[in-house]
């Protein structure tokens, strides 16, 4: 029963990165500019196609050319005020799947307002670190915060300490929530999953959680929320791993990372270590 | 004759190359937020030298300072309504060479308004891939547009597509146009070139576009218009080719193709494949 | 006396690297859009944490969270008339450390008044080329100009036509200033450092100025103004130079030298070499 289970989501996650390597999804996005080429070329890398705007009719005009849309909070601009809702707005009429980045969630006036306004927007994906679904599952009521007032942009937390309000959020938004760490944690609220591999590098890299999150909206493009998640999941932990084994630092790691991205087939996303459980 | 104007034109190549060598040009920039670094890092490998504005008075001053400027209409910002504007109107004053990039042309309100109102600024040099230049040229009533509506920044039409529109652009701005793709096309209206080599793995780097129109700039300081477009083109599918072979994915290559950008001989840029015909 | 005073000014350096790789501290910035993910991904390689934003009120929450802060004014936005002042009125009030980058000084409107208005803000460290130092020494009346008018972020005079100007900053600031370039020159008004090394390719990829500005500000939350200033310029020389051996161009030397900073040891970045005199 349980192996039957594990095949079938094992074939889901084949299949998802097979229809991305066939249909080149387009996966835009409004992002933070500390990291927004590294999910451009990890987009390209991965079989996406990429394009980035800031003005909130180009948002709406995004959310309407693209198969999935991926949103990041990270370094805002004032006028993502208008720009984040209306694109916002536009996704949730046209029901495109999008995926939301709470980076730093917790932090500064009008990132706690956008946040805010998102909650029954119904993301697909939730992507963050422990502390920022915390952070997140907190400011929508879902859930007590975590330590919070880490380090800016990196956790305070670990992955288990969120997978509570994962879980709660994922009910919530109806869609899926991955928690990156160590060992990733992706749930839909009723089935959940560790995801195991990944490189001590990725966080010594700037941009490998909100690539993360560019390429899952990749995914999302073609595949169900949770085996996009999981399977953006699988290619990252299956990419640094192999990486890791080609570099002697960040700087040869992260040239390495984006050949892995590019190489790695539909079996091998789907044979990257995986353990499932009941959410 | 023919092998008469071919050397005559590969002659020109070889002079703005070791022009560049020599003079190491300034060609600041107002460009997307997406590949400004690489814009930045390849002027530098070619030999050019580099900075990017966004404030009005500050795209003036770099218009002042300039050998040539590079514009670039990718992600824009709201203050952009001022700042290209006023930019464009010093080089105009000035008769200071400038390169376009139509980045996206069609897409969002001050996108289009902005590239109107430069309808008659003649820039030096326009470049963009087949898509962005059959929306410019039917923005600007030269001809009609292509498929449009591709993905983003990404083209939808084949170069072939938009050598009419190519042509009747460069008639207009009596500058040169270049259409990249998989063979580069470059006119100034009277002359054509197709130039060749190049790699598979361009299109998967984001900013190998935006790029070449910043290293374009650099040789539009040393260089009349045709000549800095079809030298920079061929630069390009060099470095592409050669790195190409030294890489195995899109991380690797980005390095290698900068590392190439740096080692190309003026004679090498010279005698890259090239096609010429009348316009 | 003199080998004595080396002695300990080796040991400082050695220490403030131990503690970086040992405390991971946290350096903020606001910064430029040229080079921010690069300035991220060395403050990572070595050892420190990153974060950067934009926003009035959030800059003032990176002061409150931050060991120190990096404030660079290279690619000004217009709301950056609020976002900096407000950032350095709580440093000042935290007594915070913090590193300015005053990049392009002298050129525009909003840099000169940003500039003015920092005059006695005390920063820690003050880092730039020789053009930049020569121009906020002459914006703030400490001294006169250099030739300015250069090639924008690139430096119109050599380290030495400096060293009186930044003698007068450090002095008036309280701390230290470090001049890049072929030998990088740090004072803290009454000792003086010469520091070899680099690499010819450090000048030729755009951000290793913004990034060592970035590392120092690591270092800044550490040790004191000084020893931070030195100990940073020693591991990017120290870094270059070995990077500078492995590559072949300005892309494979962008990676290397990101693997470099991170293997550096305390050990290795006090035995770079380092000439000390009376300021």
């Amino acid at each position: 029963m349980e192996e039957t289970r594990e095949t079938r989501i094992r074939s889901a996650l084949a299949a998802a990165a097979a229809a991305v390597r066939e249909t080149k999804p387009f996966a835009p996005s409004v992002t933070n500019s500390v990291t927004i080429e590294f999910v451009a070329n990890t987009q390209l890398a991965c079989g996406g196609s990429a394009a980035m705007v800031y003005l909130p009719d180009e948002g709406e005009a995004m959310a309407e050319a693209a198969g999935a849309v991926y949103l990041n909070v990270g370094t805002l601009f004032p006028f993502y005020a208008e720009t984040l809702p209306r694109t916002v707005r536009r996704l949730a009429s046209l029901r495109r799947p999008w995926v939301l980045d709470p980076v730093a969630a917790g932090m500064g006036a009008l990132r706690t307002e956008l946040l805010l306004s998102m909650k029954d927007a119904s993301p697909a994906i939730v992507r963050g670190n422990a502390s920022e679904i915390l952070s997140l599952a907190s400011l929508w009521g879902l859930s007590r915060g975590g330590k919070g007032g880490g380090k800016g942009v990196d956790a305070a937390d670990p992955v288990e300490a969120a997978e509570e309000a994962a879980k709660a959020l994922a009910r919530h938004t109806g869609g899926a929530v991955a928690v990156s760490g160590e060992t990733d944690f992706v749930t839909d609220g009723a089935l959940a999953a560790r995801s195991g591999g990944g490189s001590r590098w990725m966080p010594e890299v700037t941009g490998c959680g909100c690539s993360l999150g560019g390429v899952m909206a990749v995914y999302a493009a073609v595949a169900e929320p949770f085996a996009a998640a999981l399977a953006a999941t699988a290619l990252y932990n299956l990419a640094g791993a192999r990486a890791e084994r080609l570099c002697r630092g960040p700087g040869s790691f992260k040239a390495a990372f984006l050949d892995e991205l590019h190489v790695a087939t539909p079996e091998d996303i789907a044979g990257n270590p995986l353990v499932l459980e009941e959410a």
